[in-house]
């Protein structure tokens, strides 16, 4: 399984001392990228290559805040349906759970149209290990 | 029904040309701070209020994507069950649909210990309108 | 001359229990922005014009911290000299000043080139009063 | 000389294609705090010690602009003057110097008042080498 690793920053935290709930959103978007980059479906020199993954649904639990300076592993699960995607993410410190999360994505072109799976990125999604139940809390 | 408006920024869009995500978040924060504080039940002045709404969970669908410069109105309404708090929100650009979401809350100490709604919150929000099945896609 | 208001926002804070410094620089990009369409010269349905003012240097002074429900109000003024534009930012807490800024700008076209300063731009830009020594701290 | 890697992520661009010119102040704090833990005097359990470096001044010169997906290095150096904590940064892509920064900072307690630099901070900061004119923009 992809696990993709973030040390909270400072700028990351707000008033209550912990993580902004905001920035689990950017967590959970540096796995994906991660996991795409990994398995070779996104390049870096092609930003549109991000299109593929247009954000339609997220859903996040929160178990434990997170803090400044921990350092974070989140553990990623994908696959396809027709033209979707799911994501689902589990966020640890250690072996602590501190968040789960699943979203929902569709390709897009350069005027925002939905357009079909990628072959690549179809071929590799349906490839993809998926563990139904996998999240505990959502 | 409460009304909060929001106007889009460039630094909330990425290259994708929209607004970002992890963004409409934080919108929907403005949208509940600024309830809480049009029931006069958020003091700027003591920010430890902010924490009588920790996230638990947030779920947010993406109907349409924001841009720069957009005039965004944030529809809400909330309830009470035991210790948990409910917000809907609706975002609008004119008469457009863009987002919805649901959010889940509930109160802590400085401790980030769990503590009972405070009485001046639990009265407010139980005498707060609420509609069922009001969000069309969550 | 023109003013911009902001108000601060929970999101906008970190674990000091102020607002972040890096968020100032998107509160000053606010004013810049206001400050040019309230001119007439950024048309938020063409964001290409938003590249009127890609950033080439930020100087930020910080007086006094700004907290959580902050009402803030930004004062600008602007010049231009060649193919650069200077801007020039108060930040203000009803009379208190919380920070001071300076930032340099250039035109740029899609690719990321420097181009000369759009006409109607350069001719506002020309016409906008300039206080020299205004800022007293930087 | 302390180096502190950051990869650049989709959430930290805006519709420029380019990375947001507020990041790279967090950009900076990443080096900043990397470098202050590196030295042993920034204990992430004790988040307070985020206090010794309160931002007093900020100056950013942007050479090129960076985009997603780059994989940056700041090189950071920093001194102390009396109450006052230097630090000068040069980011990089590969051989490519994108941006220079410096920034002041003092040490302040919970109240947000003055304090004299902590004796281990003053300590380790008189030892760090520094060299004069080491940017090359500010």
């Amino acid at each position: 399984m992809y696990i993709c690793k973030h040390l909270v920053q400072f700028y990351e935290t707000d008033l209550m001392g912990i993580v902004h709930h905001a920035n689990y959103l950017r967590f959970f978007e540096e796995a994906r990228v991660g996991w795409a980059h990994h398995q070779g479906i996104l390049d870096y020199q092609k930003p549109d290559s991000a299109a593929y993954f247009a954000v339609l649904e997220t859903h996040v639990r929160h178990v434990r805040p997170a803090k400044f300076g921990d350092a974070l592993e989140i553990h990623t699960q994908a696959k396809i349906e027709g033209v979707k995607y799911f994501f689902e993410y589990k966020l640890f410190r250690e072996k602590e759970l501190i968040s789960e999360c699943r979203t929902v994505h569709v390709s897009l072109d350069k005027e925002l149209k939905l357009i079909k799976p990628p072959t690549e990125l179809k071929n590799i999604m349906e490839n993809s290990p998926w563990i139904e139940t996998w999240l505990s809390s959502l």
